[in-house]
């Protein structure tokens, strides 16, 4: 039994000041737990002036992220600092160095899980990343403990608040993609620059590392298909109501044997869907395994305390594991399988397909021609709402078509067909649909 | 590394023959990620000749549980037998024969989860259960281990599939109670006697459990509050639904401090709510930590392979454990507080009460009264529906209350010196509501 775990800590941002306040709170508690006390020895900030929402002992600050993983009383470094530089080459010297590590970087375990799972193992210590999905939701040791007995079919997550909440915003409160961005914002809910949510790519990274757990194989982030949530109006989420769906960006991840399925997308999903009562900031992933059947984990996916909560629990796994000689063993890289990530364009979905025709008869024969030549199968056609008027170009009309499940490059080379025609105005959106 | 870890399963019906499948399915792949091979060796049925959803050679079956728990070459005894007799003992002569334990007994581990830890820890073997509570939810370990960096403030469940199916009917197919108890037999999804799901002493087990893990205090079954769902009539689903409530079976568990409130009885809800949506066979675990939030964990919680799926994940735990030399110490009783279950007369809750009085003046004010001199505060009092006509009683109104939270010793005062006016015919019912 060691008596005291010491802990370094690399970042005191939001989730860095909740983990400070977790362990400062429950210290007696963790003791009582453990027999140990975690200790929290250092913390690495950028500037030792700036003001934060905990009060820390400047003696505890240092501005060289390198004098903690170097350090060789500490046994677990805790890394907040996100981004791969050089949050990575402190991570790894931090194994090298033989520190247990907990981590709530999704871009680094996305993209150098492998790397950094070699380096733990060949020095026998931890690595811990709860926090990298769904913030304080406990998903990845689920995964990889509690379902193990099962092979996973399927995938389903809204992992990213942000986007969640402003289409959640444009479904319930009817505001447009602007406006809900713009209150996000104001809420701080989403960065300046909230590229990488819209986007897609933290839901990527996200999807990736849940993946590579579920289907036993190596998905980094970049073998990901990413498609973001700017091109969503609120007339397609109009019109996913009148079909009974939602809009939401799913992360998907798909067992095809061999072959694997990893996506992002605005997907429309029926609203009876458990994900599809998911709404504001909060996230949750949607399993099927093929014992288990479904199963859902909610929660804050985001957030100060919520995410401290995962990094915590990380760090008291990994006192167990000191306390009881097994450091190395419990969280390890389990892709033992080498499944390949199908190209988007072999991927069959069905489609929601939006577009803009001459209001004039024989135009949904010529569109429909056309869908048959690919072998496109027509599920639902809707013709909705007032004509409108565009110069040059007469009387317009709005049809929408879903589609029955498709290969996606066979879609595509059907609205390659219909945008060429003379009476098409516009494809207008395209969006996936699950109804599964 | 041990190559072959013996398996004896005692019971072969719903959840035994779901062990058996995932086990013989999945032996290839569990070899991968253990490196051992989990071998069903033994199977203790009560007559080798009944008819099975399972081939099992006859050379595997034997009527005597008792050549199970002490063949010496058995590492993991599954107990699939239910009830307590024999089935304690069965467990309790495994655990001494130094047998890993793997059981789905939510009455035996919520009666003698204390003495059986004891067993476990003296023969440094482990004891696991996570198929007791949720079926297939991972619920157990995640409250364990993802989630132990928290205090837990409160946990609602809908731990019992029966009461939710006949909820869910009733509220959405404007079942009546007799009318969706008879389906879900039909179904299978309630037993002839359906009693110990009805009654809610199911519910009682599940979150005994639960609540001696969130609060790491011993609750046992007989300190559980519990009221079934047998008086819950299709008028008080059609009032809850009108207030944009639900009412569904919820076990619930409150930490007070020193103090614990842990009760089983029909809860109204709010419409938003994430449990309100938890519809048919489905159970949800809702758990509230000071430093998680909200998380929700929801699934099949009953059902043959659901339920397998719990069951041979930790057999996997425990081959990992056996692997690493660490079994009896990683998921062992951590009930080192001694909190006290408040008697139900000492909880305080919001309540709904309907009550059918003589159609006359007056009568609000005398009922008022009587609720003013016992503190019962008043949220909101509708009166709805025609008035019926009562041979003796003249004509009589229905009265429904929805009170602010009060200490229920209050309310049951007011409630008897109620029952006790000229003027009130009949306090129909009386549900608790959460509001938060």
């Amino acid at each position: 039994m060691k008596k005291t775990i010491n802990i370094g800590l690399l970042g005191l941002g939001t989730i860095g000041s909740g983990v400070y306040k977790v362990l400062a709170k429950h210290r007696l508690d963790y003791k009582r737990k453990l027999g140990s006390t975690l200790q929290l020895k250092k913390i690495a900030v950028r500037s030792k002036r700036k003001k934060r929402p905990v009060k820390v002992s400047a003696s505890m600050l240092t501005t060289d992220p390198y004098s903690i993983v170097n350090d060789p009383e500490i046994d677990i470094v805790i890394e907040l600092i996100g981004g791969t530089k050089p949050a990575k080459d402190l991570i790894l010297k931090a194994l090298n160095n033989k520190k247990h590590v907990v981590t709530a970087n999704k871009e680094i375990m996305s993209q150098y899980g492998k790397e950094l799972f070699e380096a733990a193992n060949k020095n026998e210590v931890d690595l811990y990343f709860e926090a990298s999905v769904g913030g304080g939701i406990p998903i990845i040791k689920p995964l990889k403990d509690s379902l193990s007995a099962n092979s996973v079919a399927n995938i389903m997550g809204i992992v990213n608040g942000t986007t969640n909440y402003i289409l959640t915003k444009m479904t319930d409160e009817g505001w447009s993609y602007d406006q809900a961005l713009a209150e996000a914002q104001a809420k701080g809910f989403a960065e300046a620059n909230p590229q990488a949510d819209v986007g897609g790519g933290d839901a990527a990274s996200k999807i990736a590392i849940l993946a590579s757990i579920a289907f036993n194989s190596r998905v980094t982030k970049d073998a990901v298909f990413v498609e973001g949530i700017t091109s969503v109006t609120d007339k397609d989420i109009d019109y996913a109501a009148d079909m009974d769906h939602v809009i939401k960006l799913l992360a998907i991840a798909k067992n095809k044997g061999n072959e694997l399925e990893v996506r992002v997308h605005p997907t429309m999903i029926k609203k009876e869907h458990p994900l599809a009562a998911v709404s504001g900031v909060f996230n949750a992933i949607f399993i099927e395994g093929d014992a288990v059947g479904e199963v859902m984990f909610f929660g804050q996916g985001a957030g100060s305390l919520p995410t401290a909560s995962a990094v915590v629990s990380d760090c008291l796994e990994i006192a167990k594991n000191i306390n009881q000689g097994v450091t190395g063993k419990r969280m390890v890289c389990t892709c033992y399988e080498n499944r390949v990530v199908s190209p988007i364009s072999q991927v069959e979905s069905s489609y929601y397909l939006r577009m803009t025709v001459a209001d004039q008869p024989g135009v949904l024969a010529k569109i429909a021609k056309i869908f048959g030549d690919k072998k496109v199968s027509i599920k639902s056609v809707i013709q909705k709402g007032p004509a409108t008027k565009k110069s040059g170009r007469g009387i317009l009309a709005e049809l929408v078509f879903i589609t029955h499940p498709v290969i996606e490059a066979n879609l595509r080379g059907a609205l390659k067909g219909i945008g060429k025609l003379e009476l098409v105005d516009k494809i207008n959106n395209v969006i996936r649909v699950e109804s599964s």
